[in-house]
């Protein structure tokens, strides 16, 4: 059978993952034929640098400098876009989908801000672009939201899907250093690009929390009004307060309605009106499976009304882990180029199944922590003004500083509270004298 | 789009998980059809008990009270067979497969006895048997080994795969109380049935295992060959001692290769040879991240050469966890039905990648646990059996006895060692004065 039909791949950019799909593709050519009953053929690599190719086992007449040519052959019918980045890829997809190919890429960022347009000529063309890579890795988190989940309407989703900010947290909380110090091991393993920016402010989960948006939830955001905090401020000393108090910090991309469809067995009832998107640093409960998820693992956390909970969880990126996902959706592409079908087909919704809540709007618990030269009354006169904007408190510590000002830190921990009525504590409080330094705010997500 | 395109199906089966399908079908028709381009309907309902399928809110006319009526109707191209058991449920499916339709099950007794039978027909009549609901309830599991990784060469999979198991052994944990205590609450609250032996006994984790080893290790096995263990003997006593160590006990399913695929990064040796597939009560430490995967929920951990590990969660029973994936596997099938494309289609391996390893070879550590007559030397005659057949100590403790005979309980944990080596030693220490009752031997998973 594996004889009998063959799917050319021609792949762009020989970089960190794509020589992890080139040597998968070339390494496990009987494995891949004797599973899909299809002899997948890494037939051109194209790149830049000739050479960088070469040192993958490519054979020199497989290497093309320019992707064009890539399409000069029509045994490849399996095309894998690389490069990374919207300048470069984002031609190289809309060229390769123009010439009638299917396209499969691990390019988050790009599929974030121009998806609906390449989603919509790859639509036009009769072509799949296929994602499973661009967020969070190597688990099959794209298959299991749209075809494993398909009878679901999604209650919520919570995701670690940036492993260089999931590393340096998990960092910041065995070893009690502070962000810098941590970023920079990071950075010294691999873990951290030398720009980090990207990762530890957040965008790289934004691009990721978009795809899942318009996945899980039907809905299609316009990627700058998505609500992105990262974890450049977080300080070590909220991390050590509240894990003594048995709460774990991750940056989560967080979707969530303002009312979510209800359980099936209980009604029928929500689903609708409008969804709180965010990105941000979240404290979490150390019984919370995602807060077990440590190091450079990712993890993703959903509810469906009728699957309940699940959660999915591997490595979120590094050459072959993120291969493995490329290679899997390059044989689902092949199935549906030589068996026909549609394949691991996606286009985003016509119509959004919700519109984008405004954070003021979000409402949860919250750890704020307001560092204050001791002197009396400062803590009544934080607490009232949280209660005057009703702003109910659980818990409260005031904790003896190691500040070298003698100053003190006072932690509160919220009841559920509107996100805008303690943006307006925060308001005020921050004009009192008593302060030193910017308060912290950390979301509790449960 | 939606209307252009339909698909029929027919449900045999109208009890928990048939009423729950039917339920997701008859209510988010329009929802399936935005998402998967088809209008799914639920055309037939098959049940011996009429009034059973009229409950689900079916109309009278959809009703029949013989499944063989449903291949007289054309529409009818996916039929989902929900009875359960080994006898009516294989005419079903072989019925439905003869008739020419594609069948989706959650059957997996049935599957694991009789799938390559099963298989075979449905390759020759060209049609699909999809199983997503028969392993992990709601998990997308079988998409995710047969799609997700389809690149990977798998090293290991550990999985909690039976919910009553794990709530029985997490109630023993939490409360302290012996098993029985914790099967009769179980049943009482409705996790476990009545008749809970095919549960307790393993055998149903033994039929999921044995999926998964055909899809994740490409060896099929004759059923009885399966080394299965269950949780019945378990004693409280020593979950409390390992507990107190930093233990957790799950019954888990088992697949290890003798000598796993390296890692691919690393190399390419290993992969073929003998494997081991067992059911058994294991210990994990408590930072592994099934130890906390507690109650009712599944969890399978799996490792493979390019993704390295990864982790799926959720619910693996109830019905519409259940009915969750049977209607993912209906979408699929439906998708293929009108689209074309191979669909969710699985064959058993033609040739097994491994042969199967006596239990007597497998190597890891183990807890043993003694009870014994308070006498001078035991310790020392127990270690120096263990000794003599090559079983290195880890850690040993005597604890003062709560047994009313005054006897203590000598507790060993084993280097890695070889159980053929652990099943002698016990041999020899079975035939000692001092011993009271069975030692305990449980396998520690890391």
């Amino acid at each position: 059978m594996a004889d009998k039909h063959s799917c050319g791949v021609g792949l762009i950019g020989a970089g960190v993952v794509g020589g992890g799909v080139a040597g998968l593709l070339l390494s496990r050519r009987e494995l891949l034929a004797r599973r899909t009953g299809i002899d997948i053929e890494l037939l051109a690599v194209a790149d830049v640098d000739a050479a960088r190719a070469a040192a993958l086992g490519v054979p020199e007449k497989k290497i093309l400098a320019d992707y064009r040519l890539l399409f000069d052959n029509p045994e490849i019918k399996v095309v894998v876009e690389l490069i990374g980045g919207v300048g470069v890829a984002a031609n190289a997809i809309l060229d390769a989908i123009e010439a009638g190919r299917h396209v499969v890429t691990a390019n988050k960022a790009l599929l974030a801000k121009r998806g609906r347009e390449i989603f919509a000529k790859a639509d036009k063309k009769g072509v799949i672009v296929a994602f499973e890579a661009a967020v969070a890795g190597g688990i099959p988190l794209i298959l299991a939201l749209r075809d494993g989940l398909v009878a679901n309407r999604m209650q919520s989703l919570l995701g670690i899907v940036n492993g260089t900010c999931n590393y340096i947290l998990s960092q910041m909380a065995a070893s009690g250093r502070p962000f810098a110090e941590c970023l920079a091991e990071a950075q010294r393993l691999g873990f951290a690009e030398a720009d980090p920016s990207a990762d530890i402010d957040g965008l790289d989960s934004g691009h990721k929390l978009a795809l899942l948006s318009a996945l899980a939830f039907e809905t299609w955001i316009d990627f700058p009004s998505l609500h992105i905090e990262g974890i450049r401020d977080i300080r070590d000393e909220d991390i050590r307060i509240t894990g003594n108090l048995g709460y774990t910090l991750k940056l989560l991309g967080v979707i969530r309605p303002e009312q979510p469809p209800e359980i099936i067995a209980k009604g029928s009832g929500g689903g609708s009106g409008r969804l709180f998107l965010s990105v941000h640093p979240a404290l979490l409960r150390r019984g919370d499976p995602l807060a077990g998820v440590s190091g450079s693992l990712n993890a993703v956390k959903t509810e469906g009304d009728a699957v309940m909970e699940s959660m999915f969880c591997g490595r979120g990126a590094g050459r072959y882990p993120t291969a493995s996902a490329v290679v899997s959706d390059i044989a689902l592409a092949a199935s549906a180029a030589v068996f026909g079908g549609r394949g691991p087909r996606w286009s985003p919704p016509e119509e959004n199944a919700y519109s984008l809540a405004p954070i003021a709007d979000y409402r949860t618990r919250y750890y704020l922590r307001f560092t204050v030269l001791d002197a009396p009354g400062v803590l009544g006169r934080i607490t009232t003004v949280l209660g005057r904007n009703q702003v109910s408190i659980a818990a409260a510590h005031q904790f003896e500083g190691d500040h070298p000002d003698g100053a003190a830190s006072v932690c509160i921990f919220s009841h559920v509270a509107r996100e805008g009525d303690i943006l307006a504590s925060l308001a005020e409080i921050g004009g009192m004298d008593f302060l030193r330094g910017k308060p912290a705010l950390i979301r509790i997500e449960e």
